[in-house]
């Protein structure tokens, strides 16, 4: 987009017309590059405008990318409770979350990213949203969880549903190593086995604590 | 230390003492500002030496905190091995990897930087001696829980004991958050409540996962 396209935005539609602009450009960098690599500078040329433009919409980089999250994870809860209607028992379930999970790189790289970083560089007003946000989707994939396998309580859906967006975040990671452990894993075939992969652990993973929640229930140590 | 009982280093000894010198300052540093936030030039600094002549024996920042990591590795599965001798049964064997990993923040943070930072910025060599580090120490940790809890195999034991270490980094992170997640915390107790406390999360998930897991031998998804 060009420049001189951006040069005024005073009404709201223009406004939310250049936050879409800027998230459209974040997004595509980060699904091309990674999130890790994009710096704020990266988006405002991507999108045409200056550093000092972007930050009147966006606080920072990590506000950009939150809100993607946000987007994302909107999308994800959208997407397996659809899937949660068709389907029950728990194989069905952990089928539905691992599915929608490994479709979605670009969500498990944010999740990744989260903790570590996004959540460092923000105002309190973007945190407090991202938070009450990442509750409610919790909640929500919780009580689908729970009526697609009433093995599970509402709060024990919403564990697995938690540990399901961690977890992947973590096996992200490792299934998109730097150049240095991509040379290794070519070199060393025993090295390269022991790699977990994002499919198959995160399934088994979800599998096995879904299967051990409800036996803690009557033995939970105090 | 005073720069100039740094100015040669030629026999084994003295290089020995130096890598030694610049692993306690990194770790020192760690401790007090967190693995994040320590540069090259930080550790440079608190040793007394130029940053040119650090990277003599180590060759980037990530090289000296995979190494501490590594160390961090072998002392937390001596300390399990030597607790579980003691113990049997499930709740024992989670309790000796919780509190033992409780008991190491420093370990919790480093292995929560590994995939995101540390691997990103080695060498080669370095690469290889760490992946080797830690598929013998899940091994020997999942051999260890086999003999203290018969129920698993030495395979559900490593990836346990696996699982324990990743979940801890993440949890780490949660229980140490930004200032801007603090001043939220403190303003809505709602949200605060909604936080996953460090030991509690993990020992219920490795609990259930525990549980779980020798269920899905039979009844193991292609």
């Amino acid at each position: 987009m060009s420049q001189s396209s951006f040069r005024r935005a005073r009404r709201p539609e223009q406004k939310l017309e250049r936050r879409t602009a800027i998230l459209n450009a974040a997004r595509g960098l980060a699904v091309r590059d990674g999130v890790r690599n994009v710096s704020l500078g990266d988006i405002a040329g991507e999108v045409g405008l200056a550093k000092s433009n972007v930050v009147r919409y966006f606080g920072t980089r990590e506000e950009i990318y939150l809100e993607l999250t946000a987007e994302e994870l909107r999308d994800f809860e959208q997407e397996v409770r659809a899937r949660l209607e068709r389907t029950s028992g728990l194989e069905g379930v952990v089928e539905a979350i691992v599915d929608t999970l490994a479709a979605r790189p670009l969500f498990c790289d944010l999740i990744s990213e989260c903790t570590t970083t996004l959540e460092r560089n923000i105002s309190l007003d973007v945190a407090r949203g991202f938070k009450l946000d990442t509750i409610g989707a919790t909640a929500g994939l919780g009580a689908a969880i729970a009526r697609a396998h009433p093995l599970l309580t509402e709060s024990e859906g919403a564990e697995l549903a938690g540990a399901a967006a961690l977890l992947a975040g973590l096996l992200y990671q490792m299934a998109t190593p730097a150049p240095v452990l991509q040379q290794l894993y070519a070199q060393e075939p025993a090295i390269a086995a022991a790699r977990l992969p994002f499919v198959p652990t995160l399934r088994r993973t979800l599998l096995a604590m879904a299967t051990g929640l409800p036996a803690l229930r009557e033995s939970a140590p105090s």
